[in-house]
This record gives C-alpha cells, sequence and structure tokens, in this order.
C-alpha cells in the first residue's frame, strides 16, 4: 500500500521553537539574578508551568502568564514593577519572533508536497502558529493545517482519515518530539520518523519505540523524502 | 434548495461568556479603586485590548495579560504585587468557570441535530474551547468543530463546503455578533440569523444588514429551527 499522505509537526521540525522559549528563560534567569539561583529558579518554573498545564495548554501566552506566576512566587509577592514590564516585553517578543526554517526543511517540504497530501499538525496558540506558517512561505503546500490542543492516536486517526484516501495505514507522520508525534501515530496505525531537535522540553521526552516496523530514526529532515519513498 | 447544514457560534449564542468577561473587569475596577476612576480605568483596558489584539487574539489568556498591563500602565509601573496576584486568579477563574448554557440553548440544538448536520465554529483559546465544549454535554451532536483565529467570508466559504453536499448556498449560520457570525457568512453565499445577546464586546459591534433576503433577526435560540425550516 503506497503513502499518500504526510503529516508534519511545526515548531522544532520545521523552524525553530525551542530555543526562542530557552532564550526568554535565560533572560528570565538575569532579570531575577537578585532574587534567585538559576537552578532554583528553573526548578520553580518548570513546576508552575506543569501545574497550568491543563489549564493555559501549550504556546507564548500561558509561558507568558506563568513566568509572571513564577516572579511573583520568588519575590514573595511583591516583585519589582520592572520584571513584570520585561516579561509582559519577552512574551510580546516571542509572539513578534521572525520564523527560522531549520535546515533543509523548506526543501524537504517542496519535494513531499510533489509526491504526497502535506497536512500539518501542531499544538500550540491557534493564531500564533497560523502566523508562523503564514510567514514561513509554506503554507501554500499544505492541503490541511490541523491545530490541536494534544496530539493523540484518536486525532492522527481522524486526521489522516480527513487528508487521505488509505487513512492512517497510508499516512506517515515525522516529528521531534517522540511523545506527541511518533508514539500516538504508530498507535493511530501509521509509520512515524523522528527527528531530534537539539533541545527538547522536558514535559515532551519518552522513550523512543524498539524495533517497531513502522517507526525510523532520523538524523535529519532531509533524509525524510527517501524513507517515506522507501515506505511503498 | 434545502438547507443541509447548520453553523452555529458558541460564546455569548449557546452559552454565557460575555458576561463573565464583564464580570472580571468588574473585579478589576475595585481591584484598581485607589489608582484609577472605573471610566478612566475601562478606556485604558479598551485600548491595551485593542493594541494587543492582533498579537494575542482572542481569548481569557491574552485578556489576562492585558489586565497586567493596564495595571502596570495606571500605577506607572509598580503594582502592588496583590494586585498582579489577583489577576492571575481573576484569569485562572474565567478559564475553569463553569459552562452556562443560554436558556433555550439545549432543546434548540437537539432540535437542530436531528435535521441538520451541526458545525460549531467558534473564536478564541483553542483548549479553552474544546472545554467548554466537553463541559457543555453538547459535544456530540456537532459533526464538526471549527475554531478558528477570525471569521470571514473565505473562513465560511470553506468550512461550509467541507460540512455539507450544499457548501454555503445550502448552509445556515446564527450567532450573537454582527460582524463575526452574520456579516461575513452572508458574504460567504449562506443564509444567517443575528441572535442578540443582551452585551456585545465593542469590537464585535456593526451594523445590521437591510433588507437582505437571507438575512434573519431572531429574538432567541429558541426560534433558530423554526426559521431554519422556513427556509427549505
Amino acid at each position: 500500500m503506497p503513502i499518500t499522505t504526510v503529516g508534519l509537526d511545526a515548531d522544532d521540525t520545521l523552524w525553530h521553537n525551542e530555543t526562542i522559549f530557552r532564550m526568554t528563560q535565560a533572560r528570565f534567569r538575569e532579570l531575577m539574578a537578585d532574587h534567585a539561583e538559576p537552578e532554583f529558579l528553573d526548578a520553580r518554573l518548570a513546576e508552575v508551568e506543569r501545574r497550568n498545564l491543563a489549564l493555559y495548554g501549550y504556546g507564548v501566552k500561558g509561558f507568558t502568564l506563568s513566568l509572571i506566576e513564577t516572579a511573583m512566587d520568588i519575590t514573595g509577592g511583591e516583585p519589582p514593577g520592572r520584571i513584570i514590564a520585561d516579561i509582559l516585553d519577552a512574551g510580546r517578543e516571542m509572539l513578534r519572533h521572525p520564523v527560522e526554517p531549520l535546515p533543509g526543511a523548506e526543501e524537504a517540504v517542496h519535494e513531499l508536497a510533489a509526491h504526497y497530501t502535506l497536512v500539518l499538525i501542531t499544538k500550540g496558540d491557534l493564531l500564533h502558529q497560523e502566523q508562523k506558517l503564514a510567514a514561513s512561505g509554506l503554507g501554500e503546500l499544505f492541503r490541511g493545517v490541523e491545530i490541536v490542543s494534544e496530539k493523540d492516536a484518536a486525532g492522527y486517526a481522524r486526521i489522516f482519515a480527513r487528508h487521505g484516501d488509505g487513512g492512517p495505514e497510508q499516512a506517515a507522520m515525522a516529528g521531534n518530539s517522540l511523545r506527541s508525534d511518533v508514539l500516538p501515530a504508530l498507535e493511530a496505525g501509521a509509520f512515524a520518523a523522528h527527528i531530534p531537535y537539539h533541545v527538547t522540553w522536558a514535559h515532551e521526552s519518552a522513550d523512543p519505540p524498539t524495533g517497531h516496523p513502522r517507526f525510523a530514526e532520523l538524523p535529519s529532515i532531509r533524509d525524510l523524502p527517501a524513507w517515506v519513498e522507501s515506505l511503498a
């Protein structure tokens, strides 16, 4: 059965994302330097983010609110005003940050689009993801854009049923997160490739599947078109 | 040509939303009572929201960030910590607020679902809208849920092409916002009913169409099933 549909993750698969969060976190450490050691601050922020995840979901706005909450916690509820102002600025800068495609991503997407139905499947703030896709110049190459609050097997099954003739069995998913892009896509019956990014948010980490017949680990998105072709 | 598909707005059409924002705004006024007159505060908040709309979009998280920014502005950049803490709390309470269906909404949705393909078409935070739909108990009655960053004619055309046999010409849209639910749906070629809510966010106000053959103003969602039936 030939592959008809390829699903692609966006953040840290097509363009940089986690590095922008890490840069903001580094700025937050500097901003809070008089109030907390970096390791302590990072641990508190991670705890606040984890606590807020079910309510805020993924994306820059929830992250900004979690930074403010962490600053409150660390300063006994009385942060200097300039810290709040700087966090609000940092959040807005993240939302305005230019899209930086990963090396080889644009070529790979063009090559895949010539042979398969492409679907972008991503989490995060709806408006921000749409803005990033528009800024990337790749939007026209995708037949569908699916922005979801969580990536699970039922979601992949639904998306691949909608955007392909053969459902998940004739679909391949690729992304940098084992937890979100690979494991649930395999569970749905699709093929899945893990293309690691150099940093991974702790929340997204998981163990890779061992010896799974529909799984591959690829060093770069440049390798994706050849792998998909090999599945035919 | 019979109607096959009915699109429904969610916030302030199926359940209360704007009143929850207004309640939070009233709480904000009290919180800031020592720093600003209510009218001045409201005007500043409206200005901050308008400035942030393109970046934050619609929804509670962006509103919470705008409240914090307004508090910063009003206090010369040094708000008492308890004000920030209270705004963060208010934002979380809005996200956790129980869904309160509008009178007659549940009956109307059940009645419509028996005869037409129903699609929920809404703006706002993706995760929060999904949570509200799940909490409403109405999710199963909708064939499709379309959460969009902005409601325009092209979007309605695409959605009604996807969820109906006859496209916009055989679809009807209903909602409380002339600007978002009625005018662009009419422009796309669909029928559209305006069902006013008792408060409207200034950003959503617009003039009603006059003498448009595919437009109706309905006093309540209870009147929607009979109106849709009358279009056949």
